[in-house]
């Protein structure tokens, strides 16, 4: 990619009350732009990010079983009246009532409605399950505070994943699995997510599991012990389930990036979706739930990895991997400049490689590279090319090194 | 792909009021489900589907220079009433507008008012020009008849594509490019669409170019050569624009599967969207928009690939290539079956063979793979296996080969 011909580009206009890290930097760096309170357009260095982390989900959600479809975001008034989820107070509504006979809908907050409707076509007995399909799709909520940049959005992006078991004890088993997924997905993300227990509402008195990372930024606070893997929100804390285990138990704002949800009967029960078992019988098909929200990863992720300068992208969700710079207008270092990215294009993909072969002054484009955050820049220098050699920085070090051509191939492919 | 253990499966119900061709066997065989009228879930199968039609559609914008981003749904009322289509008939509105302070929005049925806005931020000199961006992304419209299936929802997938320049001819340089590039499109997905003249409405006096492929399905009317390109739709019909060919015009039923537009400056000068030329004089920015419905493709595909037993995917968008069938329950046909899906599966890809190895009846199975139908048809039965042959059958052919395991791989290899 060329820097010259991208659509966006670095800013230091800030739209008013954008007070959050990840907020400020994404729309600096060109990634995001406001639309709205709580609401963004993903530029596109954003959202290459955004299908990064997608494309690790699907494979983990894949992994386990998980089948991809893609319910709509207009859920008629009926589904949430059926489920009395109706007037719940984050659902946006629309359809013009002022018209004879049109439909009320409610904008999709999360489907257990539709897909439990759905599923009363295909699930019938017990040979039809296990079953889980999860979607990746845009959610809307109706949030009265809508301050944390990505981190809290009126409209933003959710993996929802909907298992269907015969009984409690399948659902366990694969509550389990997700939460297994859950762990490797924000591992390869960079994430360290803590599953944390908390209360399960209306819904079942089991604690169900949330994924919280330790950061400032975020709305919850939980209990955890720096020893064992013990976690609780602050709404259920209870010191005595923390057992077995001499480590100490603090607390600590975090970030829930995802959660599971044993549903049980709630919504087969609302829609009639049930099973016949071998000798005929028919049961309630017992359900779960479970979300990550990518958009709000993507804000996660900034505000767990940047400094003064800028972002420091993990290398498994940066938009390029690599940010090679042409520094000077010497027409030896262009030339040099323009042959490596010919070549890094060839071996790692020119979607990899931003290329900032722009006439502005060195000192600004140096900026703009810890800006942007690239994990490996490269710099062609009338310096460097003099002594033959390139010039690399892992965006997370401070310092660069000069490496010949050979060399910095090998350290790109990972040697 | 196990047969057994997709979520969805083929059936004989059909929701009221769906009389289209397109609408009733992607809900036979269980690629969609109906939510509401003009309102649909993308099953498994049937995402696929619309993931290889968007694959294609992106390989082209990306040829052109198209940069892929993504815009918001919740589009705030200020948007639309700047460049005055708030009061548009097919907006959906939403936006508690009881409580105090929050915000009213119009669901995002096009999105020539945010990406203006957006543009503002990054294109301010005839340097940063010309531009192109586009998106794929859920819409709105608040259609009073919904009837057509895929090919009129009221929720719907779009791409819209935006271009920017200095001036009419180079937009006019572009607006021929994207012409080329939809041609390709279509003609990858199976479709001969006719570039046809319409009206500009409101935007601008000279004709716009409508993609109308010929079916009765269609809401269109359409006036065409049957020589030439000429193509016109009925609404500005002319008959005097049909110059220098003897070819006979005749009218036919038409689906629209895309439009471009040159929109001129109307929205550059609602958003103030300008660029300063080389003497630092300001001008407008001349606008483009280019859009194609996905989800309507792959309805106009259906009506146009089938006959009275099911679909006829075309290669290009089949959710899977290959559907192998194991056809009687003799453990050594289940052996061979099983042998042959894991060879084709390591050839060809696993999510590109759908093995049938359900205990159902042949005729049963059979029938399924007719309406679901793959281009690709592999039985496996106790006679085949006698002969040490492969049934092969393509689902546009009414013939069936027996051929050797290395033959049918050639011709899977299109050899």
């Amino acid at each position: 990619m060329l820097q010259s011909k991208l659509f966006s580009k670095t800013t230091k206009n800030l739209p008013e009350g954008e007070e959050t890290k990840n907020a400020q930097l994404l729309i600096k760096g060109g990634f995001i732009n406001k639309s709205s309170a709580g609401v963004y357009s993903l530029l596109p260095l954003g959202l290459r990010v955004l299908d990064k982390i997608n494309h690790i989900i699907r494979e983990e959600m894949n992994a386990i079983g998980g089948e991809e479809l893609l319910m709509p975001t207009l859920v008629q008034r009926r589904y949430w009246e059926q489920s009395k989820r109706w007037d719940t107070d984050v659902v946006y509504k629309t359809g013009a009532s002022k018209k004879q006979g049109e439909l009320e809908y409610g904008l999709g907050w999360t489907h257990e409605e539709v897909i439990a409707a759905i599923a009363v076509n295909f699930l019938q007995s017990y040979k039809d399950l296990p079953k889980a399909v999860y979607q990746i799709q845009t959610k809307f909520r109706a949030e009265a505070r809508a301050q944390g940049g990505l981190l809290r959005g009126r409209e933003f992006l959710m993996k929802d994943l909907y298992s269907f078991h015969t009984d409690t004890e399948d659902l366990n088993r694969y509550y389990n699995q997700v939460i297994g997924a859950y762990k490797k997905i924000f591992k390869r993300l960079g994430l360290r997510a803590l599953a944390t227990e908390a209360g399960g509402g209306a819904f079942t008195k089991e604690y169900t599991h949330e994924f919280q990372v330790l950061n400032p930024a975020g709305e919850d606070s939980i209990y955890y012990c720096q020893k064992c893997d013990f976690s609780q929100n602050q709404e259920i804390y209870d010191v005595n389930r923390h057992k077995g285990c001499d480590g100490k138990v603090v607390s600590g704002r975090a970030i829930e990036v995802g959660n599971v949800f044993k549903l049980g009967t709630r919504f087969s029960e609302a829609f009639n979706l049930s099973y016949a078992d071998s000798s005929g019988k028919k049961h309630l098909i017992v359900m779960g739930s479970y979300g990550i929200g990518p958009t709000r990863v993507m804000g996660t992720i900034v505000e767990e990895y940047n400094d003064s300068a800028g972002i420091i992208w993990p290398e498994a969700v940066a938009p390029c991997r690599i940010h090679l710079m042409s520094l000077g207008d010497s027409p030896k270092t262009k030339k040099e400049s323009d042959r490596l990215y010919k070549l890094l294009s060839g071996r790692f993909g020119s979607d990899e490689v931003l290329y900032d072969e722009r006439a502005a002054a060195p000192g600004e484009k140096l900026k703009d590279a810890d800006l942007l955050g690239m994990p490996w820049r490269l710099v062609i220098s009338e310096k460097t090319v003099a002594v033959k050699k390139i010039e690399i920085k892992n965006r997370a070090s401070s310092q660069s090194k000069l490496l010949s051509e050979k060399q910095v191939i090998a350290v790109l492919d990972g040697k």
